[in-house]
This record gives structure tokens, C-alpha cells and sequence, in this order.
């Protein structure tokens, strides 16, 4: 007996393809200029521009598809950078037992506090009225608690896969959600909930794991520097910024136009201390038990924070076009109908082209709206280069160029502009990279006297110190000022320099970079 | 002051690109026959194929690297499926208030009952002892229940995002995790928590959205045919297996090597239930107020247990080629170094040709392991082709070519294998197909007495029969023979008839498909 079932197939999907609207929410776009309130200016930005908004539910945003596409473009690139060092993705539960926070020490300081806890596995209607109640019956013998981050949960794990030395490197990432409980949230930089990836490696030395670490913190300099346009600062934290249970944590420090820092990805040399909370060794090739060597390394949806922060302006997002959803849009100019038909043949031509070269590209066709309306709704959007054609364009064979960034406008011939795109788009990335390159440079200085420090930290931006390398002193000058301490940076040629600390006097080797940050 | 940082770059990733190299955990490869077990042949292969295992946590999966492999070739496949709709990802939280549960009646009755609770958002030092424990200041006001389906969350959302028939249609789908408290639990087929993609759409009217749900029952079906190689029947789900708050469910049933049927995914029109219960209306085109139409779908990780059940053979899996993570595995049979050195030149060799065609690509290059040990290594991972090449084949210029399906081996001439394995891989991924497409419709049978029923039930696969419409029925049949209608065909060419229900003799106006089921 035969089953085709073609009917529901050709008659619902082959044969109803839909015709793709253009559709926006919120159609009061003013966004609060930077000058006025920086910080309410991303929020609004945020919201505006379709990215996100909070949830019903405390500290949670709903991400939405203008936000997601932009996200899911950085997750594209950046799992193709992994998986070419050879890591591979796996899934882990989100649940992690209680005790086993407990197990690395410091691990359980930094994570253990402000987290979601899994009490019961059961509701059940509600004896007293309406609605249901927790069912005090299905109490769990032992809490769960919604992974902050896994290194408890997946060495537990590594624990069962590991025996000898011929089982690493193991080299795992997971693309997930994770939950640390914030009091005070803002969308993308600070949620309880976020996405992120995490990876997690395991080795048989210390060098290899330590290199592995400092390996992906390059992954992610290299991914922020040429795809999201961001001109980080890679560095290594001081002792007590380090990643809870890490004996060393590597960072990206990115500069936002406010002056103060976003780290924006980390990186662990974990050394043994996972190994051996969760007993895991191995045989070394001399047959001796060995604990296993480890790192981690992640990144999250606040990269979209550090995104927006760093190039948006007061006409709203800036996207570099490595990271558009859109990468050109259309517009087409027109009063009669038969000019809107006459333009739209020409910009759907065009779109075929370019799609066919790789560009995402947008017409908007939409008959309601004046081109004002809708050219003010794409920069809010920033998309990098749009597109005008009208009537006189069509007889003269002239097409207008914005493009976003600059907001520079030029009529061009049509003819071959297909070719020229691609170059313009080039040119729109470098260019966003160099102004962010340019800002951030403007804003590293030199610092020597603590006097000096406590008025340009005022005008934000890096200061580059000598520091004397003591907790106290980082305490000291952060409850003085709120400034920390970014990174070590690693370009040894600029810091390593004898001098005297900045705030105690004393002698101190190298120079750091101290910022207020995000 | 240039900051290039290039250092830790070059140094660490450029420099140091690792070779990769290929580990397994287990050793002992053994899997029960299907004869003896087959549910702990199925237990065996996920385990030994490294898919997955079972985690520190009850009812919480590990998915393996080379497990998720699969899974992320099905996810990228389905979501270019999705997009091509219209459809776009979006990110909705991970916590519904529990309030929101009790909104939709019939919803509440099917997901409150299992799940996830948070009741607490912080833990503390152990007063009494070592460790941490909850800390009872940090009560929520409100319970938070971790998604077991995100319906009710998205639909609060919606009501924001809605305001007239310009806003519509939204078509949103997001991948994520979901948990639903499970006592007994089968790796993929029945976890805790598992992965899986949601839709949720909202339309202006009930056909758009009961399209809606059709077109993406067809999606599913499509992908199951053509890409997972499931001959999977589509139908309706009868009242009382409907989803919970669903006017409609349309699901797709494939048939297992047991003779049991699997819910492979499903397509609900959800009428106006959600948008009722969370107050979400639209202005309609006449300027009315209604409330606005849904659909919801999806998939689960429950799919690799399909693909595993319906392909897998005593030997390991049978991955269909558009799923497998690697599709041609080439193992070098040498005895000298000189033979080894020379074999494997000519293997990378070949290797850089098939990946350059698209084809994913691995040399078992271990020194360690005889020919025959990979051999059963690769069989029970699924690779659906096998190349040996030895010293003599070098002077014959021949090639071993083994396919994973049929376990057929022939020697052809290394000349042109390239081109060919391009239509052996096509052959293969028809004739599993074919394989499945055979066995199930030799085990679907119309039945026309209950005697007759109870008989061939124990026999397994697909009895059509007819059935009066009642509940009572449906019910009285699971209760004697642990049957259920897993649906009922759309395909009415082949069920459309007048006849008597099998167990009531009642009128029946039509054929519906009972089975055992996963």
C-alpha cells in the first residue's frame, strides 16, 4: 500500500510560499540622543530598533528576530572558528546538583549566591481556589540549581570519558542558556537569563591547557576585531577579577563611547582544580595517574550590548555589514502606479543580482509609507547601505547610495553597481573598525600621579598605570574612584616598564589598564 | 598609541592549528542483537555509538559530540526549511510564572502536573555543616516553572507586539531546551530535559492559521522523507490525544523495526484558545476588534531516536547519508612504515578531492588499531562509506568500497571514484528509504474484527481500522490492548469508506491507524 501524501504537502507548503511583509511594532522611533542620557539612549535603541524587550518575567528578555538574527549571524561565525581548532559541540544538563557548586571552592563563592533554584518537581490544582500550587509532596531530595556555568556539571562528566592520555585533548563547546540572578538587569549586558557559549577542554599538561586558553581568547579577538568591528584590548585579569576557581583569566576589553569598558569575552587556565574536585586523572604515557589540565573559555548575547554601544548613533544602530541581517535595502520612489511598477522591476532585478552574490538585501515595497518614513526606520535599524531609485533615476540610469555609517549620499550610475557593493560594503566594515580604532586610542593615556588619575578618570577612557600589584591597592582605587583594573594588557612592549605605583608610591614593574566599566 | 596585539594571535591560533585526531571512550563494542532486546539494542547503540549517556542528574541527557553532530545537521536543514516559509528565530525566557500555566485550562491540566520549580534565588553557607543550602530569605513571591512549552509566555509577549492586521502575521520559532518532569526516562526518546524547536504563529483568521499549521506538518514531513530517510505517515491526532489547549493536532508517525509507531513531530491549530486567555486581539480591516488565531509545531531531540530505531541493524547504526556527521571514512591497510606513508598520501589526498566536492571526510589514520577493529568501529558509528586501500591496491590502482547499508563490498578502480561516490551516497540515502518505505507498508493492515485486532496487534505495525469517533472506544482499546489511534490519515483516498467500528460495531465513516507506540 502506497503513501504519497503529497496532498498536504504540494497543496500547503510547495504551493503557498509566502510573500514576505516588512513589519515593525513601534512606530515612534525618536531615540534620546547620546549627549543628553548615553544610557537611556541604548535603552531606548534597544527597544526601538526591535532587538529586545524585558519579559513577564524578572530580569528576562525576549529576544526578538531583528535582535536573534543579529545573534545568530555571530554564532554562525564564531562556531566555524571553533570547530577549525578542532573543538566540537556537545550538550550538558541545565540542572546541576546542588553539592556539586560546593565541591571547588571559590567556584561555590562566585556562583553559589545568586542563582535559580529547583525546589519541587510538581504543581497541583489549588485546594484553596483557583489557579494551582506547589506540590508540597514532590519536594526534590536534592535542589537543583539552573546552571550559572558548567565546568561543575561537564567535569563530572569528563570524569567517565577520561582514562588515559590517549583520551585527550577532549575539546567540547556548547552553544546554551545559563541564569545568574541579577538584581539589577539591563537588556543584553546584564539579564538573568542569556545565552552564551561555553567551552571546556581538557588536557594532559599544563602548557597545552594554558595554550588552549590563550588560543581562544585570540578566537575571540579576532572575531571582535573583524567581524563585530570592535577594537578589543586582549589582557589578563588581575588575581581577584579572575573567573571563580581559574588560575588565570584572559579578556577582551572593548571601549564604549562613554568612556567606559565592556569585557566582552573570557577565557580560563583552570589549571587542576576541576580535576581534582571531581576526581579526574589519567594515565601519562609513563603509566603514572595524573590529574587532568583544563580550560573554559565563553562569550554571550552581550556581545549585542557592546555591538550597539560601540557604534550606534544618535539615528540609531550601526552594523557593521559582517553582522547585518540586512545587509542593502531598496526603496523605491514613485507617484503613479505605473512608476511604482516601473521602479520595483528595477529593484527586484537588482536584488536577484546581489543575492546571488552573497548580499542580503531587502526591498521595501510597503504602499503606505512616505521614503522620509521609511529611510528614517532603516538607520534606526543600520542597515549599512540603502538604496533609492525613483522615476528620474530609471530615464538617467542613476541610483542614490547611503550608506550608514557616514551618512554620505551619492547618485551613481546603476550600470555595474553590482560590483561596486561589494567593495562599498568592504570599505563601510574597515571603516567602522578605524573610527572605533581611532576613539579607543584617543582614549588610552598614560597616567602617573594619583592625583592626575582622579581627574581623567572623569573623562573616561583607559588609563594606563603603574600598580603595585596588591589587592588592597585595586580595593582602594576602586572605592575611590569606581575604576578597575581591565587587563594586563599582553603587548609587553607597551606596559613592561619599571615605575612607582599610581595610588601607593611603591615600585611597580609594569603598567596596567584601569577603566569604569559595564 | 597602536595596540595591534597581533602576539597571542599568531602565536596561539594561526600558528598552532591542532591536527585533529580521532578518540573513542569505549572499548568493548559488543551491542545486543535486535532479536534478543531490542529496546537494550536501542540502549546499547546510543551508549557504544558515543550519542549519548546519562548524566549526574535524574532524567538529564548528555548529549556526545559526535550524537550532536547529527542533531545540529537537523537543525540547520529544518531551519533553512523554516526561513524559506517566512518563519524567523526569535529567544522567549526560560521561566513562565506560574499564574500563566493556570490561564489556559486544558493547557495547565496537561503541562502543571511535571515540571521544573523555582522557588528560591539563592543559596547560602551551610549553617550546621559543610556545603550550601537554600536560603529561606530568598523565597520568589511567585513560583517560577521551568518551560515545559513556551506558549503561554510567548502569547503574553504577543499581546504587546499585536495591535492591528498590519501587525500580522507573526512567525516566530525558537531552538531551545524545554523540561518536562519524566519518571522513567529513555535517552532521546524520553528525558527530562531535551532540545527542540517551537513554533508560534499568529494570524488574522482561523485558514490562515490552520494553513499555517498544515504547511509545517508538511515541512516535518518533508524533512523526515528526504532528509532522515523516515517513510512517516501524516494524519490528525484524535480528540483526546490532542495537544493541550489545541482545537486541532496533525502529527507525523513513523514505524519503528519493533513494529512500534514513534511521534515524530507535530503541527497544532490552536484556534483562538491562547489569544483568549492572554487578551490578544487585533483590529481587523473593517476596524473591529477580534482575537487573534494561532498555530504552534515542533520537533524534539526525539528524532535521533527515530533515526537510530528505524535504520540501526546488529552491527551499530545505518545513518543516512544528508545526516551523517561523516560520510566516507578511509582506512589505510599497511604493514610496512613505507606502506604506511605511501597509503596515506594517497588517502588525504583523495580526501582533499571529496571535501572539496562537499562531502565530510575522515582518515582513521590510528597506528595503534587493526584494519578490522576500525572496520566494526565505523559500522557501529553509521558511516555510510567505507574505503580500504592497501599496498596492492596502489599497484592496481584499486579501491575497497564497503557501504554501510547493505554491508556490500566490491574493489573498483580508484579512477573516478570521486564522481561516483557522489551517486553512491544518493543510492544509499534511496535505499534506506526504500528499505523503511517497504517494511512499513507491509505492516500496514486494514482489520475489520476486534478478534482479528487482538491477533495482529501482537504482531506490531500499523492496523487500519475503523473506529466509531468515541473516546469511550479509543479508550476501552488502549485499556486491552495497549493500542492507540496514532492517527488518522490525511491521505482519504486510502481511509475514506463507510464501515463499522472495529470493537463497538458502531457506523464508522472512515479508517483510522492504531499501533503500539514509543
Amino acid at each position: 500500500m502506497q503513501y504519497p501524501y503529497r496532498p498536504v504537502f504540494t497543496l500547503f507548503y510547495e504551493g503557498k510560499i509566502r510573500k514576505k511583509t516588512i513589519k515593525f511594532n513601534n512606530m515612534a522611533k525618536e531615540v534620546t540622543k547620546r549627549e543628553e542620557n548615553y544610557s537611556q539612549w541604548y535603552d531606548n535603541l534597544v527597544v526601538k530598533a526591535d532587538l529586545a524587550e524585558r519579559s513577564a518575567v524578572r530580569g528576562c528578555m525576549v529576544i526578538k528576530p531583528y535582535g536573534y538574527a543579529i545573534w545568530e549571524k555571530m554564532q554562525h561565525i564564531l562556531d566555524g572558528m571553533f570547530k577549525e581548532t578542532g573543538v566540537k559541540n556537545a550538550y550538558f544538563p541545565l540542572f546541576i546538583p546542588k553539592s556539586f557548586l560546593s565541591r571547588e571552592a571559590e567556584h561555590v563563592e562566585g556562583f553559589a549566591k545568586e542563582c535559580a533554584v529547583v525546589t519541587h518537581h510538581r504543581l497541583m490544582a489549588n485546594p484553596d481556589g483557583p489557579g494551582v500550587v506547589v506540590d508540597p509532596d514532590a519536594k526534590l531530595e536534592e535542589e537543583l540549581v539552573v546552571r550559572p556555568t558548567s565546568e561543575t556539571i561537564i567535569w563530572s562528566t569528563y570524569k567517565n570519558w577520561i582514562k588515559s592520555w590517549r583520551d585527550l585533548p577532549i575539546l567540547c563547546n556548547q552553544w546554551c542558556n545559563v541564569v545568574r540572578w541579577e538584581m539589577r538587569t539591563r537588556l543584553f549586558l546584564r539579564t538573568a537569563e542569556f545565552l552564551w557559549q561555553e567551552g571546556h577542554t581538557a588536557h594532559a599538561t599544563a602548557q597545552e591547557a594554558y595554550e588552549e586558553a590563550e588560543r581562544m581568547v585570540g578566537v575571540y579577538a579576532k572575531f571582535a576585531r573583524e567581524t563585530m568591528a570592535l577594537p578589543v584590548v586582549v589582557g589578563h585579569k588581575s588575581p581577584n577579577e579572575r573567573f571563580a576557581g581559574a588560575l588565570d583569566t584572559m579578556t577582551i576589553e572593548a571601549l564604549m563611547q562613554d568612556g567606559k569598558a565592556l569585557q566582552a569575552g573570557t577565557s580560563h587556565f583552570l589549571g587542576q582544580n576541576f580535576a581534582k574536585s571531581f576526581d579526574v586523572t589519567f594515565t601519562n604515557k609513563e603509566g603514572k595517574q595524573e590529574y587532568v589540565w583544563a580550560s573554559s573559555w565563553g562569550v554571550s548575547t552581550r556581545l549585542m550590548g557592546a555591538l550597539i554601544m560601540a557604534h550606534g548613533d544618535d539615528n540609531g544602530l550601526v552594523l557593521p555589514p559582517a553582522l547585518a541581517p540586512i545587509q542593502v535595502v531598496m526603496v523605491p520612489i514613485y507617484k503613479t502606479d505605473e512608476e511604482r511598477e516601473a521602479v520595483l522591476d528595477k529593484l527586484y532585478s537588482m536584488k536577484k543580482t546581489l543575492e546571488a552574490k552573497g548580499h542580503s538585501v531587502e526591498v521595501d515595497d510597503r504602499d503606505t509609507l512616505r521614503p522620509g518614513f521609511k529611510f528614517a526606520e532603516w538607520e534606526l535599524k543600520g542597515v549599512p547601505v540603502r538604496l533609492a531609485v525613483g522615476p528620474r533615476d530609471l530615464q538617467n540610469g542613476t541610483v542614490e547610495v547611503h550608506r550608514r555609517d557616514t551618512l554620505e549620499k551619492v547618485t551613481e550610475p546603476i550600470e555595474g553597481l553590482e560590483d561596486r557593493i561589494i567593495d562599498l560594503l568592504d570599505d563601510i566594515q574597515k571603516s567602522i573598525y578605524n573610527k572605533a580604532l581611532a576613539f579607543r586610542d584617543a582614549s588610552i593615556r598614560k597616567v602617573d600621579t594619583w592625583e592626575e588619575f582622579k581627574v581623567e578618570i572623569e573623562k573616561g577612557g583607559f588609563l594606563l598605570c603603574h600598580w603595585d600589584g596588591t589587592a588592597e591597592t585595586e580595593q582602594r582605587i576602586q572605592e575611590e574612584t569606581k575604576a578597575t583594573i581591565r587587563c594586563i594588557p599582553v603587548d609587553s612592549a607597551v606596559c613592561m616598564e619599571e615605575g612607582t605605583c599610581v595610588y601607593s608610591g611603591k615600585p611597580s614593574h609594569q603598567r596596567v589598564l584601569f577603566a569604569r566599566a559595564y
